[in-house]
């Protein structure tokens, strides 16, 4: 396979990359194919996995990946690298194979590894488990819309960062993405939201290959995708996906479109250049078989033999990345330098964003309250909680999904991003809570900032895809659920949440915090800003009571249930444990129990994860495991509680849909009442000691 | 207010209903003004809810139901009636206004008592609660999407069982919806599927007021929404929809196009007639307040007293309704012994699913597996179930979102529906859940039908909205649910269940069922295709044994939870339960349990709903209280399993996500292992009885 380097044909212009030296059209095609057939045979030798995404994508890949992607292997978390988005998951081997190929630390044995448990490569890509990989996909249209909040923090950080001759934050967005992305309704939302915003570094290449699973997409999918892209504010373009100039050429027209996201509509074949299966659904989620692996080989005009097989040749133009790479990371660290001398003030905060790192002292800017504050909706408390850290913590970013004024999310004091200038820090998500939690969890993983966004906790529902992505990946996002139970009132049972909170729970890796007033509020914020992964902060529309005692709140969420309050010179008889806006009902419970002799222990339970990670010895001080007698409250449902309450407790819960009616009313229909948590306690107490009774 | 009828301007042509007879001018601004001041006064009255949206929507409305809707208000179950949807359901008075006025058995009492206790007009519609509701709405999107399934429902009912001139089946769906349903990505998702199909009578009328929750449409939604419908496969109209001539025209024009779903853009505006807040978002979500309904009143030349006035002229108007129903009904139903006399099987047939009920015998079909049918996953089982029934219950349609040949849910002897002709039986959603779950329950709600649809458990996150939406209106909807656990291995953690089953089994109103084995999925399909309401089934993708004892199977998944096996002669030790995939676990460690001399009970628990719902008696049986030894085992989150294994009981489960390996390996290494489970039981009986070992 002699190759003539001389014949150049790729040369760019503007900006492009060092890596981007001349290559042949025969080189090209050994790069590609080195693409496909590591692909096809990694699959083959897991027996499992796609190898036909990659195989029609390998020119759109290599052409982005070798003359456009600006990135380090050395350093894949280099802050001003481009991002580069996987959108449709399954087609992991293609990214897999670039960051190998290009240098990154992840061997080939890694590849020869695909879909093995503790490999570094996963079926999907898990950003967690491989370096290079900017997030975890595999969920369709997750990854495109995640894609966004890349393209948005790029483009806030450059705009309250860069000055005239510092293009400190400069770097784009690209992704790949395919039917599936296109079909699924968070990819719809996300568009529509990044044409709002004209987001003009945002660049997708869609792989439009006609085949789904199910067989020929036009089985259910004969929508003009180009002309929607059009409608949504994109500048969309339409080529040939397997011709390298073309690609180069879309992407290039799609660089020089500044005011708008650009979609390159790529014709592609599934399973290039395999004689029977190419173009086909039987290439799509299978191995090909030990025969038409030859086949391929023999068609692609590549060596049977060894498997893995990498050309010298294409190894060099792919890990050209590497000297480019750390080119280009030190040019930009010598630019902040330069950055830092003339503007030490801003860089100093961009180098503290960057970091990760809260500013030192900023936990003294939370407010806090007293029972002279009156009741306070904690949704309430959480926008003063805002307003109070905006100015400290300047990652802090966030906004809602058209319900700002309910969710208490808009900070006043500050512009809308993309609608006041691109130095905002409140966004406008739109009817768009998929989006929305999509778009946080790129913003979180972009690094930079801290986002948030805010929706009623019953639609919660809508994002929960992009919640647990936020838990899979640990992305620090902050989603902030108002209207949190029956209490909510007139807006009836499509707006109550019932088996929310409890659903939440059940997800791994992510903290959902119910703050019982004001005071709890802040500490969980606190919690929430502290924490490296997600957290679901759980608040009321309606008033609760403030309670005093700020430093117990302060000190109490964080371990996530605490003695709220305890009989004094006595034992309890009964514990009453209470979360949100319900710990004011066991506080009534034990006063009207008070009344009759029954000495309650008060539990206030605002986040049973921070509960579970306390040690043994704590958990046992608030529950004593010989302390039987408990009864729970919470306007939620009572699934999962008796890990907590036990055998022998009660839990004043509520398992069927709610009603429309004023809040308190809905509230006392269905039992949520100080009378009726001190019933339960005594039944409790009477089934525990009926001889007493 | 002398009105002059002679002056008729609107005669329709090409079917008009009978209760199509001319107006003029002036009465139609009076009907118009009726529908919005009936808004005013119940917002105002119960000092919340949307007046704005019916104020400025009711021109359409008052359009489409006195013009076009075919229906008859004294059965709002008359099986060939036009179905109407307000997908923005936050303008719930516009309808429940049009339902009294129309002469459907709401009293104007009802519409005093709007979001009050106990009321037929909650703040959104619930199809259980309102007489003519024919859908739940108010989450944003949805009643848009479940529409596609009326549209559907009414095309294949019709290709089915519609001869030459015999147009039994012939009906429109009619929506209105709002910006937010547009902004919704479950709207595209449906938009794209409905363009697919070609559902030509499906039209929708579009409240474009530019006005959302936050503020001018424009702070997040620029897109070009007739565009965007037109890219889709749409028929797109422009329109004043205040202009009562103009909508007609287009309603007029949108049913001469019957090859495709049809949008009218009309722009509106939000609180039309109220002098300070029309055109803005303080009339979104807000009373107007007293004065500006004072105001309000003033402009619109309506009487300040009473509230809730009616002037008798419009009334007249709206009432035509009634007699124009009852004798749209008696015609449809003579037509419908003409045709049961030429067509007497088809005459039988239609009957019998417009009933509801399930024709005699059906269940014999069902097959039935014993060992010798060898291990087989569950998704398999229930596909030979699905192929089983589809000739014995022609109500029976579904298919999958493009996972059909993972979810084994095509079912080959039938066709695509709208893509092999519309008498098909399966249906290609496309990667679309969200959709596809929306328009299950509207093929559910419609009647005649009884609708499934299958996804990986793991994507039932994304149509969680529309599960929810089934529960709570009980649309008999069949959620297939494959892929149930860790153990389909290689797709890892994106694509693995963990915290799904506990998710749904929180929500009320759903049956969440998983079966173990061949014969259990049997059962579990008869408990979902006899329940009132919604089932999730959840299966396996990889391979299960198959049980002896279809009978115990049969009998014992009703009840949700069964003895699946005891010890013979001696009282159980330890009570193993097992669900779905890990029964086989529980049974194996029974018996190496029984090696040490340990007698152990094995219940196979299939459904904790069904479970709950069984007398005291029976669930004490299942599980004695004194039986405290308990171990259960799932491949799922452990959450809320304390409610069966106690305070003394262990439960093997997995609490994190999952990996990227072979299932086995999976499975293994996270501890689904007979072993492992019989490790639990032998701990636990040492807690129990320390002094015994």
């Amino acid at each position: 396979m002699a190759l003539e380097m001389q014949r150049g044909t790729t040369v760019r212009t503007g900006g492009a990359p060092a890596s981007a030296a001349p290559t042949t059209p025969e080189i090209d095609q050994l790069c590609i194919n080195t693409l496909r057939l590591l692909a096809v045979d990694a699959v083959e030798k897991a027996n499992s996995g796609h190898a036909g995404a990659p195989m029609g994508m390998a020119p759109m890949a290599y052409t982005l990946w070798t003359r456009f992607l600006k990135h380090n292997p050395s350093d894949p978390h280099w802050f001003d690298r481009d991002r580069f988005v996987l959108s449709n998951g399954h087609a992991s081997l293609i990214l897999y194979s670039l960051l190998h190929l290009t240098g990154y630390d992840l061997p080939l044995e890694q590849i020869k590894q695909f879909r093995q448990f503790g490999s570094e490569t996963p079926g999907h890509p898990e950003s967690l488990d491989t370096p290079g990989v900017e997030l975890t996909t595999g969920p369709l249209g997750a990854g495109f819309a995640t894609s966004l909040g890349f393209a948005i923090a790029e483009k806030t950080l450059a705009a309250r960062f860069n000055r005239p001759g510092h293009e400190i934050i400069n770097h784009y967005t690209y992704g790949l993405c395919s039917d599936g992305d296109m079909m699924e309704g968070v990819a719809s939302e996300a568009a529509s939201l990044a044409g709002r915003l004209g987001l003009g570094k945002l660049i997708f290449l869609y792989d439009d290959n006609s085949i789904t699973i199910e067989g020929g997409t036009a089985l259910a999918f004969t929508e003009d995708v180009g002309k929607r892209f059009e409608a949504y504010g994109w500048h969309v373009q339409h080529i040939d996906g397997e011709d390298v100039a073309a690609v180069q050429g879309a992407l290039d027209a799609a660089r020089a479109e500044t005011a708008r996201p650009s979609m390159i509509v790529a014709r592609t074949v599934i399973g290039y250049g395999s004689p029977h299966k190419a173009g086909t659904n039987a290439i799509h989620s299978n191995a090909l078989g030990a025969e038409e692996v030859k086949l391929t080989k023999h068609a692609l005009d590549w060596p049977q033999e060894p498997p893995f097989y990498i050309p010298e040749d294409a190894l060099g133009v792919f890990r050209r990345a590497v000297n480019a790479g750390r080119d280009a990371q030190a040019d930009w660290n010598s630019r902040m330098d330069r950055y830092g001398a003339e503007f030490p003030e801003e860089a100093a905060n961009l180098r503290q964003l960057i970091s990760g790192k809260l500013p030192p002292g900023w936990e003294s800017s939370l407010p806090s309250f007293s029972s002279a504050d009156g009741a306070m909706a904690t949704r309430k408390a959480s926008g003063k909680v805002l307003t109070a850290l905006m100015p400290v913590l300047q990652g802090l970013v966030g906004g809602s999904g058209d319900l700002a004024p309910s969710n208490d999310t808009f900070v006043k004091a500050y512009g809308a991003l993309g609608n006041d200038g691109w130095d905002g820090r409140n966004i406008h998500f739109g009817v768009r809570e998929h989006a929305m939690g999509s778009v946080l969890n790129g913003l979180a993983l972009h690094g930079g900032l801290i986002p948030y966004g805010g929706t009623f906790l019953c639609f919660s529902d809508y994002m929960r895809p992009a919640i647990r992505l936020a838990a899979l990946e640990q992305a620090h996002s902050i989603f902030v659920f108002t209207h949190d139970s029956i209490g909510l009132g007139e807006d009836g049972p499509t707006h109550q949440p019932i088996e929310q909170i409890a659903s939440l729970r059940a997800m791994p890796g992510l903290r959902v915090i119910r703050p019982a007033d004001a005071n709890e509020t802040v500490a969980a914020w606190k919690v929430a800003i502290e924490s490296p992964g997600p957290s679901a902060l759980v608040l009321t529309r309606q008033d609760v009571p403030t309670f005093d005692g700020a430093t117990r709140a302060q000190q109490g969420v964080p371990r996530g249930a605490y003695i709220f309050s305890d009989p004094s010179g006595v034992a309890p008889q009964v514990i009453l444990i209470g979360t949100g806006s319900e710990l004011q009902l066991a506080v009534g419970a034990r006063d009207l129990l008070a009344k009759e002799g029954i000495a309650a222990r008060v539990v206030s339970m605002p986040c049973w994860e921070l509960f579970a990670e306390q040690p043994r010895e704590y958990r046992d001080a608030v529950f004593p495991p010989g302390a039987k007698a408990r009864v729970s409250v919470e306007a939620g449902a009572s699934f999962g509680w008796e890990r907590y309450v036990g055998d022998d407790g009660a839990m004043v819960a509520i398992d069927h849909f709610g009603a429309s009616a004023p809040g308190p009313v809905v509230l006392q229909k269905f039992g949520f009442t100080a009378e009726n948590v001190a019933d339960h306690a005594r039944a409790v107490l009477r089934q525990l000691s009926p001889a007493a009774n």
